[in-house]
């Protein structure tokens, strides 16, 4: 079976472009005693994909030479490991082609479900971010004003409606006024702020009053941080209003919570079935079309969660 | 009775000078019913002074033309209030002055013990400060790392000392070879850092691994970045390396914790009778003082708690 690889070229001093990847065709692997051949169905695109370019983070760095990494929803070819049968669905990091031999203990199982998309959004890792994420560190309440950073994101979306079911007022900030409007009109976000518009200071200012005494500041990724070289500088105030107004910053990785994982997907499952929880996803077909999408979505071209088809 | 005044005559735009401040002479004035009137024995310096000059913080900001906001250690004279009578020892923000009328309940009632400079040090807000930001935020665990800066002046260095106890390797950030050497010979610290040679970032990663994941950052103040105009952009890494290490950050204001006061003061006293906790003090003479040292604090002269003795 031929098989199609991106390989990153080389890891990018500035600004991510098409000329760091190259496609590359070879033979689908043989999976060794243990590993499963995976076939590829949906690649997941995330801001985090570019930070891994950076360095090594919550994992090692990608290589240049290296099929670039990544998440992604994959059906099992044939599998050398007791738990896993051909067509069972998996989610794992198989990187961007379109097959790959993983061992058994790197996929997790998940269910087939219509539309399939949805394992990869609001039940994935960017509707499971936003769910510990806004519960469990930033504890909302009812009354409480939070602000979401990246708010049409797919992360983001998610935050500004659960933060609604919990009764609090939702303040988006997006760039352009089509995501602003969408925020508002679809996802019920009381306001939202157009960080392309003049000063986003003033704007948000008159959105919200800004951090409050005992604010929690929930760090989960920053998309506008990685597609570059050294990140710059951090926010003012830090550490003075942190100090001041007696601020939480909180960072963490979604995996940290996955003990909790059904749970949080069948709270989430039943806000989309009450439709309080919208879903809006953003597919882009063909795997030669996974570095174009990756360079879009960090130039913020993508509404909800964007994730490349690979495979029927 | 003469009262002399010192008070600010325009809040600074970039580093506070002696051009700053004016003494005035006048008389006590006399106490209001529900106030007492106290003679200051010792006025507690602190950053904090400092920021309140920049504006509102977890109080008002201190305008130009009143009396320089102060906390101090004061004895009642003469009073107009139930629950004070004349002798008792007080803790108050007397302002930088001989005397002040205080509204009783803007007064907390401290014993007589020798020295008193101990109710600004160890007993005061700095030792209150290192206890709860150290134990209750930061909760070290015997065996860990932690890295204090300013770690030789007043609040660091009861910090630096509180995690020997609690059995952590200690590393202090200070200026100057004379407190580094003090910080590990004097006070046990395992290693420090001198921000004044070289680069801090080199000899700290040498010192120590540098943030570890699900490392805790608590934050009490930020004394480098008072003295000057609108304070500066944080540091690099804010908000990326917060999410890639599960980084907590946090703020607080010691009276967040005031209702657990006592049982911290007597923790303290137990760690200084067993001779744990070395107490360091500076104690500069006369009211006319105050401003030199206030000056002198900012940019780093003092070893352990300022203060300044306005009368015995």
């Amino acid at each position: 079976m031929k098989n199609r690889q991106i390989v990153l070229v080389a890891r990018p001093k500035g600004k991510l472009g098409l000329e760091h990847f190259r496609m590359v065709e070879g033979v689908a692997p043989e999976p060794k005693e243990g590993e499963a051949l995976l076939r590829v169905h949906l690649i997941s695109l995330d801001a985090a994909n570019r930070a891994w370019m950076q360095g090594a983070t919550y994992r090692s760095a990608v290589d240049a030479g290296s099929v670039m990494a990544g998440g992604a929803i994959a059906e099992v070819v044939t599998s050398r490991a007791p738990d896993f049968r051909p067509g069972d669905l998996v989610f794992a990091d198989t990187g961007w082609q379109d097959y790959a031999a993983v061992a058994a203990k790197a996929l997790v199982k998940v269910p087939h479900i219509e539309p399939m998309t949805h394992l990869l959004s609001v039940y994935g890792i960017a509707g499971l971010t936003a769910y510990f994420g806004l519960l469990r560190i930033g504890r909302p309440q009812p009354g409480e004003t939070i602000v979401v950073s990246a708010a049409a994101g797919s992360v983001g979306s998610f935050v500004g409606q659960i933060a609604k079911i919990k009764g609090c007022r939702v303040v988006g900030i997006a760039g352009g006024a089509a995501k602003c409007d969408w925020l508002v009109k679809e996802l019920g976000f009381d306001a939202a702020v157009d960080y392309k518009t003049g000063s986003v200071y003033a704007a948000l200012k008159t959105a919200t009053p800004l951090m409050n005494v005992r604010g929690r500041i929930v760090c989960c990724g920053a998309v506008s941080a990685y597609d570059g070289a050294a990140p710059a500088a951090g926010p003012r105030g830090v550490p003075g209003l942190i100090v001041v107004k007696r601020l939480l910053m909180q960072g963490f990785i979604v995996t940290d919570y996955f003990a909790e994982r059904q749970v949080a997907v069948a709270e989430l499952q039943r806000w989309v079935q009450t439709e309080q929880l919208k879903i809006e996803e953003d597919v882009i077909q063909g795997l030669e079309n996974t570095p174009k999408a990756l360079i879009g979505l960090l130039a913020g071209e993508n509404r909800g969660k964007r994730m490349v088809r690979v495979s029927e």
